[in-house]
């Protein structure tokens, strides 16, 4: 089943303990489109400027995204740049250019209408719930945000996560968002909200997702899948995304929508996360095969298991 | 089977978001020893002054423990003071008064002298080193340190490293320890300085441990117990040692040692350091019981695990 992505598309300029790079395609749709393509087909909804080449494209139709809805616009792409020093969960922005990104109006195209799942990246609430809006015959719609529109945009926010199914942030979000300093207590205060779930990214030690009383199935227990740094971590951008897209992927992927599904798709999260960070950019979610992508999803299962 | 543990008792004040508790019972060895006896005989070796009464004693009698180790020196016991701000990750210390424990000398019972397991708490290492040398028939040796001791006393650190099977430490020690800060590769470098199995400590996300290979069983895949705060996290003092003492009691509980022992202890870990928080100092260790234990166990296996 078809999944439209929703978000930003970048150039990213990014120094690590590892090294750097320069003008790199990155941005929020850009990661969770990648991750997302080696399990469904995926639509990106985006803005770039005149700056972006058919070959800049070619990262995401390469692996098979359908760009129809990436509208070229007179101007520059959006750019950001960042280093991450010895604490690699912490990136420090040099720079951010919003350029045509300013003017994004998220359009969709008619021949994405019928797609049955959403995923809206981290943009102004107003503009996500206008995208949710119209398309009403979604089966499944996730969302991301940050502190900056928690803090800035709190209202708009409030009301466009009674539009969202799944939420995927992490700790700091949720109790910023819920103004509660423990997790479990934010999560049920978040889940009251609107979200029938709420996925927490908690970085390299995996994610956890909390239900609402009978949500996809029986009972509230929540779910946790491990992650792990299996090689060096080159470059932490994009993990976050790329797990949306890991965990949305998956599901849309599937026939059902139910329990069982949603936590093999938390661990598919942290399989497509853990990818990311261990290249440059976009590059590792560019050359993974499936073969690839199942063999650590099994690691990641039995890193858990027991007997 | 019985387990040493050495290291301090001390009488603790505390201040959370939750509230405050002046001058309660306290301290690693206390923390552990508590943890551990819900699963095995446990034997204490510490040093209090004559302000520590049997009442205060009986913190650890009533569960069991044998304190027949604790020296009653003149002079006041250790104290120490510390508050916890909106990051419940992260103790402010206000004041360590050590009184009597800089006079410790950890002097081994002959009555203990037929304990199978050990556990060298957060001491100085060349104590730690002391102990495990009186002890030569011991099957276990579990140790822990911290930041303090491996810049202060890296050199008499790293010769005790040698005579400890499993070093059980946080994110943050592995890499000051390995002197670098990718954990995978940091974790390597420890396993090369002597001990079998690394247990890294990751606070409310349960913690991962990484194997010398063929250590305990084949393979030198790591593994990880998840781990959640269930409740409100009222006071973190002791969940480390509280995480240590159901790792290394359950093991000292069962026949034998292998990787499936290994596996279900780490998760125990988790469990025992999940209840210690929900408490102020060492309440909820008190009243604990197997059931309850058993059942979180239960939920956390839970947790993780797939159909």
């Amino acid at each position: 089943m078809s999944i439209i992505a929703v978000g930003s598309v970048a150039f990213d300029s990014i120094a690590t303990p590892s090294g750097r790079v320069e003008n790199v395609v990155g941005g929020s749709a850009t990661f969770f489109a990648l991750a997302a393509s080696h399990f469904t087909d995926v639509r990106v909804v985006a803005i770039v400027g005149d700056d972006f080449t058919p070959e800049h494209e070619s990262v995401l139709t390469k692996r098979g995204v359908d760009t129809r809805g990436i509208e070229h616009a007179k101007g520059k792409t959006f750019r950001w740049g960042g280093r991450y020093l010895d604490n690699l969960n912490e990136a420090k922005t040099d720079f951010t250019e919003l350029n045509v990104f300013e003017k994004f109006q998220a359009q969709i195209p008619e021949e994405y209408k019928d797609s049955e799942f959403l995923f809206l990246g981290n943009i102004h609430p107003h503009l996500q719930a206008a995208v949710r809006l119209e398309l009403p015959d979604v089966k499944l719609t996730g969302g991301d945000t940050m502190n900056f529109w928690i803090q800035g945009a709190n209202q708009e926010l409030i009301e466009t996560l009674r539009l969202v199914n799944i939420l995927l942030i992490n700790d700091t979000e949720v109790k910023m968002l819920a103004k509660d300093s423990s997790l479990p207590r934010a999560a049920r205060k978040v889940i009251t909200m609107g979200p029938q779930a709420l996925v927490v990214k908690h970085g390299e030690y995996g994610a956890t997702i909390f239900f609402r009383e009978g949500a996809f199935g029986i009972g509230s227990h929540p779910f946790r899948a491990p992650a792990l740094p299996l090689e060096e971590v080159k470059d932490p951008t994009g993990a976050g995304d790329s797990f949306a897209g890991g965990f949305m992927g998956y599901i849309a992927s599937q026939p059902e929508l139910n329990r069982e599904v949603i936590k093999r798709a938390l661990f598919y999260g942290g399989v497509m996360g853990s990818f990311a960070v261990e290249r440059f950019g976009t590059e590792r979610l560019q050359s993974l095969t499936r073969g690839e992508i199942d063999a650590r999803f099994q690691l990641f299962r039995e890193l858990t298991h027991l007997e």
